[in-house]
């Protein structure tokens, strides 16, 4: 069984993605759950990743001989290994969308990524409106974000970005719960698109386990000062 | 043909991956080069990528349907379409590891990226010490690029990174240009690996162009006021 090592899921945004691609295409693994204590080198965290993840980092998949350290490196692993889930769609140019669209989002919106953090059990409308007052890249992020989504929504028909659930849904499912915890503005029909993601069983899956965690870690939280 | 779109050859380090790739791979495409003036919405860069990149940015792949707006993209997107090629290794493991090397590279080593950023005609290792000197996260991005190099060169039994040239060699060929240029330090094995992948015919190639271009772009020079 492939076992799948992630970090705090109401934060670790890169541990949500190959967890609900894995839940959701019904991929059966086994989760080992490193919580955050701190990054620092003699950390607990950092410790019991230590012979597991040579970046000493989350997520990272091990299958018997793979050791896989990266979620878009463990998505198109899995795709391999799986065809008959169809992970990326069959038709070349709708792959190569997807893949433009998850690796743009691995190596991009970095404004939206430090501004607006991960925290899937806060309700932060009011930090998110004096964000998007001041951050004009955050403005830009989600604006590309909007643009992207819809492009990919129009040129597959939806409900989700490549037609049926993909591991572009995957990918983007952390940026939607950040819209949501933050109240990012968005036209009706992107956030009828996060609203479907949120609505998937995979997604429910790990959203229960986030709340279930109460688990406050001061780092992770530049926006409060307890639960 | 397929059509490659990419920046300045000095300067564009994420346009230099494919290229090299294709280059050293042998597979065929026309190159397309979008000079960079700026990147403000009106400059003459963004408006000759209107229609091409949703992204707006080079590199940009476009092969008939497909348009892959990329670098790791079109590198997935070119091992399928060029089986033949073997881009990424035939064993499952060290394909693994190359794909989570490259994501990495993707998404991380931002302190070296903007501290160091790639300018291949230029000779900085003054700047280079005082960067080592003060930037602690460009020491932890070499030190992790060493020991991340010198795992999969072990496992592999080199030359290349995963045995003969893959795309994880093209992948760091932008960071191999710049610790060249700043003259950063790694260990002899190390130092010799970088010295492979410069011989390269193809990286010598992009290498030539770069030299040719004699065009200094102030926003990409932040260390110089001229060539």
């Amino acid at each position: 069984m492939p076992k799948l090592y992630i970090g705090n899921k109401n934060y670790s945004s890169w541990s949500m993605r190959p967890w609900v691609l894995m839940r959701q295409a019904g991929i059966a693994f086994d989760e080992v759950k490193v919580r955050f204590d701190s990054f620092a080198p003699d950390s607990q965290f950092k410790r019991s990743l230590q012979g597991i993840s040579p970046a000493g980092k989350v997520p990272v998949l091990v299958d018997g001989p793979l050791v896989v350290w990266d979620s878009l490196a463990i998505a198109e692993t899995l795709a391999e290994q799986y065809p008959a889930k169809q992970l990326w769609p069959q038709d070349p140019a709708a792959r190569a969308q997807g893949r433009s669209a998850c690796a743009e989002m691995h190596s991009g919106f970095t404004a939206l990524r430090s501004h607006c953090p991960m925290n899937i059990e806060a309700r932060l409308p009011d930090i998110g409106a004096l964000v998007w007052r001041d951050q004009a890249g955050v403005r830009a992020d989600v604006q590309r974000l909007v643009e992207l989504w819809d492009a990919l929504l129009q040129a597959s028909g939806g409900p989700l970005l490549l037609g049926r659930f993909s591991i572009a849904d995957a990918y983007f499912a952390p940026v939607c719960m950040r819209l949501i915890t933050y109240g990012l503005p968005v036209p009706p029909h992107i956030a009828a698109y996060v609203e479907r993601v949120r609505a998937l069983p995979g997604v429910q899956d790990w959203i229960a386990g986030a709340l279930a965690e109460q688990d406050f870690r001061a780092f992770e939280e530049p926006y409060r000062l307890q639960r």
